[in-house]
């Protein structure tokens, strides 16, 4: 009983969830919590300041994401900036915690207000590496363009990580998911010549193009 | 739709804007919105439900986006696809209204609550996209993917228009967004071989995998 750091905000957490599950997000409150866990509100509040900060734990993220922004060497390119430190947020802090993330998801998709802190938390993300971006020397567009694409890859992975039943690890699915950005913004009819969109739809015309790899 | 007298709602529009620069967000009422532009509350809530509204009347822009996903030719490239939507959207709905915008921009900065409910609406546009590229025969990650390019094309094009004292419109921002996401990831140096990571800094760690399949 003595290591109650770690084992206790588990307690907490799983006991929580396991509530979330059984009557939902809103009729779940800290005393029931506590009760199931066979702790004291105080405990709790030692934890989390309310019920909905079970689901947001990890908040340090954007603080970790500015860390890694700025230790990097300036000369690795930027995507291989973001797509370490993902790797790495991947394998330290979800890969572990699969079960319990896919429970705390389900419950966050069925609760608009834990929905919109999940937004604020994404948009606090984009917001270090963007930031992040702009301390290592990168162009205002250049920056937010890049906190963007952060954010997406790794949501994508992350969707397609909890809805995959096989057991292939998130980095797996973040290399899946950058694949696809880049055929994606590489692919537009312009690359491709695939075909071009019919006059009768307001067409884009002139194919620009970036340099392509 | 778009036809029930246009001016009231803008007045009402314009009316909040100048009370919310002035005051703040949370100070200004109804009652004090409907006096400024010499209107009734009942007038005031056939256009909007709440003062929050006022900022969100461009609701409709998820549902834009699924009837335009819908009558796109589908030999149409995807990406063409998202990038005559979004220049459609900036000339038809967004640079008439440049100042409107910027105003109420600068008040949803100002208010966690309005920037949650702006998060929410780039969410419901993200969500409208996927489903729109899942019916025209997308797999399910690379919907989620063009989703994700479009708001994050978007809102960089619409943070640096809103931003930008020049008359450049948001079309030009919209390319120049694109070009920018091209060559962000097309360049990362697993790809084109730039450079590796230093060895100093945490590379992608062998050890760390999970079992693959």
């Amino acid at each position: 009983m003595a290591r109650w750091a770690p084992g206790t905000r588990e307690r907490l957490r799983a006991a929580a969830m396991e509530l979330f599950e059984e009557r939902g997000f809103t009729a779940t409150t800290v005393p029931d919590i506590v009760e199931r866990a066979g702790l004291t509100k105080r405990t709790f509040f030692r934890y989390f300041s309310d019920k909905r900060e079970v689901f947001f734990g990890d908040d340090e993220i954007p603080a970790i994401a500015t860390r890694m922004l700025a230790e990097a060497p300036l000369d690795v390119p930027p995507l291989d900036v973001v797509l370490v430190g993902l790797r790495t947020l991947a394998q330290q802090r979800f890969e572990p915690r699969r079960s319990a993330i896919r429970a705390a998801r389900r419950v966050i998709d069925a609760e608009p207000a834990l929905r919109e802190r999940d937004l604020r938390k994404q948009a606090d993300l984009r917001e270090a590496v963007r930031a992040g971006f702009v301390l290592r020397g990168e162009d205002p567009l250049t920056a937010v363009v890049l906190a963007g694409v952060t954010v997406e890859l790794f949501e994508a992975a992350l969707g397609q990580w909890l809805a995959d039943d096989s057991d292939t690890p998130l980095a797996e699915h973040l290399d899946a998911a950058t694949q696809r950005i880049r055929s994606v913004v590489g692919d537009g009819g312009t690359e491709t010549g695939v075909s071009r969109p019919r006059s009768a739809w307001p067409t884009r015309r002139s194919g620009r193009r970036a340099a392509s790899p």
